[in-house]
């Protein structure tokens, strides 16, 4: 951030008095201009036969890696209008939401992933326009090698964890970035 | 936002070719500024003796009502290190903490809640710089009527009903703005 979205003036790195980090504030309107992780909100989708639903990605980061359907909340949504959304978007399904299911925090990209567990509706899907393909897997074909993200790996690495012991929980962790390439989950506490 | 804080040109509103809502755009960069949503983080506090902790206000909005330590993840933070910073800050009190509690959308204000059941470590705690006292409070004796925010308000509410049922649950919920200061919480699932 160089220049006051509000007047325009160009911005300084400064510590407000009654704060104790550095904020972009502009000295001409006095705004202080602060900066906040994002929310990226997803469902995992189950069909009728217990396979999940995954879709390829036609967009960068992780062009023609399998995903579950996630993205950037956006204002005045809810957590979970966002999920429903993405998973509309991306896989053309439509879903009923069965609870929170995974709280990853991401601190090196300042994300926080939301992960909701959900079954297919009327068991149709499709590729949206940010996806190559939509498919549902069993366990056994899960793509494992070629997931896009570590946040998605967890997700259904927890969610057949769980399924074996007959009982979801909600899950929270933090994927540290360990190098270029190469993450670790820190598990917190699962309720 | 009427200015690029890249750039510092005019940004106008219009829908990006590969998006389906409107986002602020630098014709000069080419940046598109995105806004989302920002997650609050929080603690509630139990005492060795069952007790609450809670915080009276020192600043807007909502000075001089009672609080659960609570405020805006930061950029580089976890949800759980942004739920301990607010606490120490706040309260002055360093936790164990147990695990997630509530998940809370206020989409009228763009905001996430997210809130964490936890101990109090060394019996001690005090009032921070946002903060005119601190002190516990026994179920009977909670402020009910002075509560800052719903939020706090329906936090409170489902530990002691959680309690009452001996489990602790994960609960989700939005709570939608009826008209100016009646607000309605619509849960979700509860986990
Ligand atoms: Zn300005
Ligand atoms: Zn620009």
């Amino acid at each position: 951030m160089k220049y006051c979205s509000q007047c325009g003036a160009v911005v300084a790195l400064k510590t407000p008095p009654a704060d104790n980090r550095p904020r972009y504030i502009c000295d001409s309107c006095e705004t202080i201009h602060y900066q906040n992780p994002k929310v990226v909100a997803g469902c995992l989708v189950e069909a009728n036969d217990g396979r999940i639903l995954l879709c390829r990605r036609a967009i960068e980061p992780r062009y023609g890696y399998w995903t579950l359907p996630a993205g950037f909340m956006e204002l005045g949504e809810t957590t979970i209008e966002a999920a429903l959304r993405e998973t509309l978007e991306e896989a053309e399904a439509r879903v009923q939401l069965d609870g929170l299911f995974a709280v990853f925090n991401l601190p090196h990209v300042d994300q926080v992933y939301m992960m909701f567990r959900s079954r297919l509706l009327d068991g149709r899907f499709g590729a949206g326009d940010e996806s190559l393909e939509a498919s549902l897997f069993s366990q056994d074909a899960i793509p494992w090698q070629e997931l896009a993200f570590s946040t998605i790996y967890h997700t259904l690495r927890l969610y057949y964890e769980d399924q074996a012991h007959g009982r979801y929980r909600v899950h929270t962790g933090d994927i540290i970035k360990l190098d270029e390439g190469r993450y670790e989950l820190r598990s917190g506490p699962a309720v």
